[in-house]
């Protein structure tokens, strides 16, 4: 499946530790962002895909919201079918940011 | 000294319980606003004026960020003389924000 192939590359993924404390704030000083990371924290991994979150948002701007958190370390993401899957990386983003996800996400805004 | 009085006039500030949790994470999502609340944390209270901090700005961009930190609820400040003093409003903050601070200006970027 060529296609699906196409879009499996361009998943990058950045492990929590390669994470500045200042990509992982910028990525969180964003409603939709902690939003998208709320709904991920409330549901078991990879049980949600993108296209089902309940965002203020068009298609484009939520596909750029998983990019950013993708980026900071804050979720995988993995293509099933046609379905995009998703995981808070909580354990391994505890890790390299105690404290940080309790702080933010853990929280109403 | 009607000078002095029209500074004081300026130095509004705003209690971490009326700050919502996207204003705190713009304040402390800045290098320059974390490495002045490090500096705060690392000395007594009211015992650093705002000339004295080492900032890779220039003043009128410095007296922007203590004005971001102080709409945040982070800092206090009041003028003695001609030195403007400043406080980290550690215990209040921490009160709005647990474990917001130890997890952004307690460890290094």
């Amino acid at each position: 499946m060529p296609v699906e192939s196409a879009r499996a590359r361009t998943l990058l993924h950045v492990h929590p530790t390669e994470v500045s404390l200042q990509v992982a704030l910028d990525a969180l000083a964003d409603p939709v962002r902690r939003a998208i990371l709320r709904d991920l924290a409330a549901h078991d991994d990879w049980t949600r895909a993108c296209g089902t979150f309940d965002l203020p948002v068009k298609k484009a701007t939520a596909s750029h919201h998983f990019a950013v958190l993708r980026a900071a370390g804050l979720i995988e993401q993995r293509d099933e079918g046609a379905r995009r899957l998703n995981r808070l990386r909580r354990d391994e983003f505890e890790s390299a940011f105690p404290g940080l996800l309790a702080a933010t996400v853990d929280r109403p805004d």
